[in-house]
């Protein structure tokens, strides 16, 4: 392979190959707190969360949502599933030529309320614009910065009343056997709004995309505490996402396929496009790894939620193997390997 | 108006007037020490400097640099020029389908040297891939932030022996009466190393681009003290930058042609293709108002120095007018007004 291919942006097994052959070799090496090849959703220099995600999502807007809302959420949640409070926001966007002002200032405006929910600001960004057909129509990177807050100690706190730990960050290799995994509610809703409303895939839905900020509800959360590990599972799916996990923590991780909430349209239309769910982009659920003696009181806040009102424990951290394993409906056990990649390219 | 052009994007008054009528309208607010409409090189939130900067130079290599080393140093310089160190970036990658993995590593590797040279680290990234035809080969976000240290507290406390203040950040604003204006070396030589290297102007030239990291001069700097404000006089030149100041610190700036270095090539090149050498981007000069006090000191400090060899005093700020005004070589003058933007596209 000496060509970049789609695959590696897609968020999976061929983007981790790219990132350790390439860019770690030679930008590796911070040895700060959680430095780049830690690949988890944020790095973390001198207790200071910081993150980046660029955006590039086809079309701009999409039942539920728009690039705007995306790039806003995308950051503000990548910081948040670090147990982080987000303290700020950059944007840095990059226009074709002849990009129009009216549609931007509709992308501006969703960002504001975005904002809003999530209760952050836009502190710094940067414009740039590119000639005509040398970009299609609009990029945005959000980056930003986080820090630690009372609900993420009140968190270690609790877990520190079951288990000796030596970590102050949620990270992917946080977890132990025994652990349980709850999923904040359905899957697969952003992948299917987006195809569909491309409608070059010959088929409409009513799905609509699940991207929210979720650093609210993740506070709460905290708040209840036990928590080891959450994460919003974006490119490559909810199968990505547990095989991360399974491998940073040296854990196997055994999944029941019948309490993996999925809506019935999400169902129909993989199964036309020949694609499986959980290897899809999720913009607004919390895939959460907690102590199994604190799980109930975590699903009980999160029902009361509205982002977690279809909340389910869907799993259960094991070291009888090291790989993340579906218990399927008919009571088979299939390996769900890592992903090459989120089957839908442009999602997010 | 109601599209974007290139000059939206050109670091000018078009730019600003794009900032100030949609992104400060809706994301404006945040009320951070430095916040997004102090339209400063960073912002500050909670002592922290954050920045951001997209990058789309074309070509990707050139005299003197390239994307990789470009990215680096732009957002390196933009944390410095607050008077903070730099303790991190992210870099945010966003591919064209099929560029080529060979070239890719040659960029990384640019970063990599360009990071050692400043003594910083890339913590955290992104990538992304669009299909063929979606992009111009290859875009990178970088973003940064920042701290306070011991050199700008001396910088400070050089300053309070003369003045008092009240700002605790290098910033626009901070200039008055009196206070003289350097640069650190000649200006244009990016801008023309780009336009000489795309080889479509019909023109070949000598000249290399000065793109660096300026961190550790600055830092040297500081620690002479009394300096107001730095600037790399990036999209927009000397013109820009001298005008924002204006602008922002309701002064007027004098600045003397003759002293203000210039390399022939730079100087006939830009004749040859009618633009003003004040307009075009620096991406390895500063541009530093000092103290009329401290301004030997830093002059000689600068001299010391391989990025400030060719350092001039050109100028001093004054209350008699309010714009920017040059003094020319046969004695006349002639008022600078803000630039619509870069003459050159994609020059960053």
């Amino acid at each position: 392979m000496n060509r970049i291919t789609l695959a590696h942006g897609a968020g999976g097994s061929m983007m981790q190959d790219l990132i350790k052959k390439y860019i770690l070799r030679y930008l590796g090496g911070s040895g700060t707190e959680v430095p780049l090849e830690a690949l988890d959703d944020s790095s973390v220099v001198n207790n200071i969360v910081l993150t980046t995600d660029s955006h590039t999502v086809k079309p701009l807007f999409f039942p539920g949502g728009d690039i705007g809302r995306l790039a806003v959420s995308g950051t503000v949640n990548d910081i948040a599933m670090m147990g982080a409070e987000p303290m700020a926001l950059t944007s840095g966007i990059v226009f074709e030529e002849g990009f129009k002002i009216e549609i931007f200032k509709r992308i501006i405006k969703s960002m504001q309320s975005t904002c809003q929910e999530a209760g952050v600001f836009i502190t710094a960004g940067d414009i740039k614009v590119v000639e005509k057909g040398a970009l299609d129509e609009l990029y945005i990177n959000t980056s930003g910065i986080g820090r630690r807050n009372e609900a993420l100690e009140n968190n270690l706190a609790e877990i520190k009343k079951y288990r000796n730990i030596n970590f102050r960050w949620l990270l992917d290799s946080n977890l132990k056997a025994g652990d349980k995994i709850i999923i904040s509610g359905t899957i697969g809703d952003h992948g299917v709004a987006i195809i569909s409303s491309r409608g070059d895939y010959g088929f409409k839905s009513q799905i609509i995309s699940d991207v929210a900020p979720l650093n609210k509800i993740v506070m709460k959360l905290l708040m209840v505490g036990g928590i080891l590990k959450m994460k919003d599972p974006t490119r490559g799916g909810l199968s990505n996402t547990l095989n991360e996990w399974s491998e940073r923590s040296k854990v196997g991780i055994s999944i029941y396929e019948e309490n993996i909430p999925i809506k019935e349209g999400v169902k129909s239309a993989c199964e036309m496009l020949g694609i499986d769910p959980l290897e899809i982009a999720n913009e607004g659920k919390i895939v959460i790894a907690v102590l199994p003696g604190k799980v109930d009181e975590i699903l009980d806040e999160l029902k009361q939620s509205k982002e977690g009102k279809e909340a389910q424990i869907i799993g259960e951290v094991t070291n009888k193997f090291n790989q993340v394993v579906l218990e399927t409906k008919v009571g088979g056990k299939r390996i769900i390997t890592p992903p090459l990649g989120d089957p839908i390219p442009r999602i997010c």
